[in-house]
């Protein structure tokens, strides 16, 4: 690709304006990754056909299709929750239901997507340690009711890593896609954190998804570095049956598509999407590696992916947001979450570590 | 705002490669203009709060507020079927019907949307010269059916611009606020071409909206000069209750919200809302100016936005296509559509013309 | 079945009270006929298993497969609005559409029924004489779009007989059936009057349906004697993958059951299914063959099942109207539309013929 | 009424046929009372117009407004899972969310249809001893989320009598009352065994309703006597706003609507509807006061409406079966649940103790 475009670049948090927000509450705080815009610029110089009728949109799904060494079919959506919603509505009718666990996005924080998507069909959540779904628990919910009077299952949802940062190992999903089989369910992967699970399992993305049964991916391109954009990755291509039309109808048809599908290609062509997450999964291990030796706090899950969750007294979180650190404590089970990013900066995690050492120490 | 970042210009088609395609089959082939780009890339520079929280959105509807000259509710979508269709479904329950042209977009173009998002409110379409809906046609819709058998009409839309590239003067919006008064419905504005439509009548926002009693306007940025996006703005404050919800859930909450916000503070701050319609106006009565007075070639409607539609021979149509001019022929009622966009220059207008000229000569 | 229960007629309009309506307005405003009446009651004798796990409900379905001769799939609704609209959902996704006649119930008469259940699907319409769909509209409409902006054909429906009266020929069926076939589109036929349609034809149930490509029938009890009842019947078993759950969760499974099926069971063991629908019919061309003769009356459509409609005069209308009987004039296209059903007598015929042989004198 | 209607008396399950099956298995085993029937019967004398407006549909509804003492809205809908859904979707949008207990019918038992009819609508389940909500659960829940991310709750649910047999008090529904007011919560109340409650608590359906803040009550007819049927009225008539469209378009409109409302008319006029209820009540408790004293037996919940649900070994259980009794253990939080009705035999509870002694001998 041409380098002839200018750099914009997206600084992380910078570490030396004492009264700036310090942004590790999510990996949706970073902004765009220098090849996601610099292909944004490129496919802004000169016009295009809309709907996806580009030179960008065909090339960047063949180029998933290499990334997952099968040809699958490949839809570009605005958002997660419209990917995740839309996804679910094609393997469930209203009357069906999605096993997943109790702290999956898609049932804690997407307002009813799923349900409004599919027109009515229910989540079935389970619990599990370490936010993972279990093949007992999917067996155990499936044969609970088998009774028209409760919604039949027909799908799992797994999240791929996890909302408290660990990642199904392969043998795990292995183990589910056995027990969906058996019982006749659709395993669908919520990816918000893909990339990061492939780094953090140094898997091949086709051996984390369609070789353990996964039937159809939710890649996200936004917490990947991307400023919009997921891919909506169907393995079992009947899945996809008519749904381009499913996308127009609800509004997830992007007219100038070339801007979501460029940067795509340009995570993609560049080996960013796996880099981007290789980095934000370092600077989380760079920030367990920190805290581990310091009394008070304690590591609530493995540090498997991007996320940190670390049980904090009130008062060390309160020292911690005086010096204007952003973390969520409502998400998963509690703790603070800290959650690194394409851009995250070694200096900015050793200056939480040295932030928390302060805190803790007073 | 800043212009230390690098310029980002899209040229439009260019003229002098004969291969290239000419793009005049609609305002979304067009890219990001240089005032939305320069605030993208100024987004970009430093880490900000998702899903609106950021520097950017607040500002960005504040500059709404003020164009508008009253305090509107605005909410940030990503695209023009989700705009109406949300916007419609806050105006209605699912049986309840909306009354539009029968070459609306939301009726012919959008997959159902509309029906999708609210559950199964059905359009009642009615004709009407110019693509324009009609007072006389409104009342006696609405009038038509009084039994629950049949959707009650709750709101009117109306696309201004029209889909044939007309527009509704201030009076015929007062006609039909009064018949809608008079029937307890709602007026929704389709604004896909509205900036082309300010500058078509030379009125103001406020005097084509709620001074004419709009109760919603879906303003669109794509068509303007972004790469995506489009503001929902409310005047009556009560449609909007929980409208962030609705956003939510049907999948049309960015989170990295300051890259749909940002490019429109852009096009507000910078005036060129309001220049590139004008200067895609002027193109489209160049265009119109300059096959005025060719031999077969006939304006099929008045040009007063930013779209031509012209009534010519298979063999002209061919030719043209030959040349590589991309147009449609199916929108509206048939015809060639070329429409203008911020980036159409005289030059491929006047190329335009003289391959028009060329093909009718043979 | 036992006689032992007591007789509970339902009488016809009386035609001895003048004061008294008289009622033509439509077959649902006759009362249960005596074989279904005959069957209820004897269901309510004992105490039996709900949601059609009773001694009535299996065995009213095998009466439907030998009166289909063939083993199709059936379930028992409460309505024709619910069965319409649940059979048409199993053939279509919200970002599909149906093809119907413009005077279709599902389109006129349902409320947006057919919307609301498929979440979205859209009804396209076409014209017809007599209130019939031709294989050349449908190709017409099926051919029309084909782009994802317009949501795509799946299923026609047919009314069987139509809303003016009329039926489809064998030969219009199979010939409906080719040009179906060709677009991959479902057959749905609604049989509101599907008993009159085998009566007008002479032409046994299986011939009219599955023989005849039909995928899934609406079978109406209601307007065939019953108090309530429809049953939607799948030929192609199919589309009846958890058709059960879908009637469950839309409010359509009888906990009662047995007061459903019962009472069609009457309809089959005895025949009454075809004998009220032959009455009807007499009775209908008993009306038609009445009016022929009187000047200043019409026949708009050929009477073919059981209803009637009549070009009338304002003046005339209201004489009637005076003589308190009760008939439509917004149904089908206008005109005074009479319907005859299993108690019509008649007498009350000719008291209606005679009624308007008096308004014509004067 | 008139008494010339033959007698169509529904039986109990006969005591003295040792292979017959014994049903105490649920309320909707038994079938229509005789109040219910002559209505019925008496509705079918003559014809009658349709979809309400007859000579009983109004009646109906000014009876119940009489019982309840105010001018509340009353439709009539076929069953429990419409009443429930729809009454619930004119409180909720598609992104609000419903406080109920985790036994709820609506959450366990109605296959997602709440979650259909508000197209999304998610019901957010709480713990609470008895089957019953408390106030703090519901201000628990109602605070946990407040952002954008979750369906904002709008309505709470109550089941009257609860699931498990028992019964909301006078205060308990007020301290319920206050709890929602504080949180802008609309109360919903589904009254699946409402007479009970009523019979059970000696109170008057105003003060167990709209004077404890009820806004809407689904009053069940088919589990106090009838074929099918049930109430939903509205006290808060806003709510009801276009509720005969919303029953239209979900196919929730009899046509020939009399064989709904006469039997309930039946009920009211008769006081069967409270009489029926008191004896289902009193079966119960001659139920749990005949297994009070055997060793064995553990009654699970206050007995106090129409259900009993006992702790029984599997053994126990298996003899039951074998002598033919149907009973549900799944229901509610396990144990066997025996429910009696208005055509429940003392001889068959005597009969049922008996069995239980056998069985607990041995």
């Amino acid at each position: 690709m041409p380098n002839s475009v200018p750099t914009t670049t997206s600084s992380a948090t910078p570490v030396d304006d004492p009264g700036a927000p310090r942004f590790l509450a999510s990996d949706n705080t970073s902004g765009i990754c220098p090849e996601a815009m610099e292909y944004l610029v490129q496919a802004n110089q000169v016009d295009d056909l809309a709907y996806g009728n580009d030179r960008w949109t065909a090339k960047a799904s063949d180029r998933f299709r290499e990334l997952f060494e099968t040809d699958c079919e490949v839809f570009f959506v605005f958002n997660g929750t419209a990917a995740n919603s839309l996804a679910l509505a094609s393997t469930c009718q209203s009357y069906h239901s999605v096993i997943c666990h109790q702290l999956a996005h898609i049932e804690t924080d997407e307002c009813g997507g799923p349900e409004f998507f599919s027109n009515g069909s229910k989540l079935l959540t389970v619990a599990g340690d370490n936010g993972r779904v279990t093949p007992e628990r999917i067996a155990t919910t499936v044969t609970r009711r088998g009774d028209i009077h409760y919604p039949r299952p027909r799908a799992v949802s797994l999240t791929q890593a996890t909302e408290v940062g660990t990642v199904y190992a392969l043998d795990e999903l292995h183990a589910i896609h056995d027990v969906a089989d058996q019982h006749g369910l659709r395993i669908h992967m919520d990816g918000a954190r893909f990339a990061n699970a492939c780094a953090g399992l140094d898997a091949s993305p086709a051996d984390l998804t369609w070789r353990a049964g996964v039937d159809v991916l939710c890649f996200s391109g936004t917490k990947n570095g991307l400023g919009f954009g997921e891919a909506v990755i169907f393995f079992d291509r009947e899945l996809a049956e008519d749904f381009g039309y499913r996308c127009k109808q609800a509004g997830q048809l992007a007219s100038k598509m070339r801007f979501l599908s460029a940067p795509w290609l340009g995570l993609l062509e560049s080996g960013a999407w796996l880099s981007n997450a290789q980095h934000a999964n370092a600077m989380a291990r760079r920030l367990a590696a920190g805290v581990e030796a310091l009394d008070g706090v304690r590591l609530m899950f493995p540090v498997q992916a991007n996320s940190v969750f670390l049980e904090l007294a009130p008062a060390t979180q309160q020292a911690l947001r005086d010096s204007h650190w952003t973390f969520y404590t409502f998400i998963g089970e509690g703790g603070a979450r800290f959650v690194c990013s394409w851009n995250t900066t070694p200096a900015l995690i050793d200056s939480l570590i040295e932030d928390l050492r302060q805190a803790l120490r007073s």
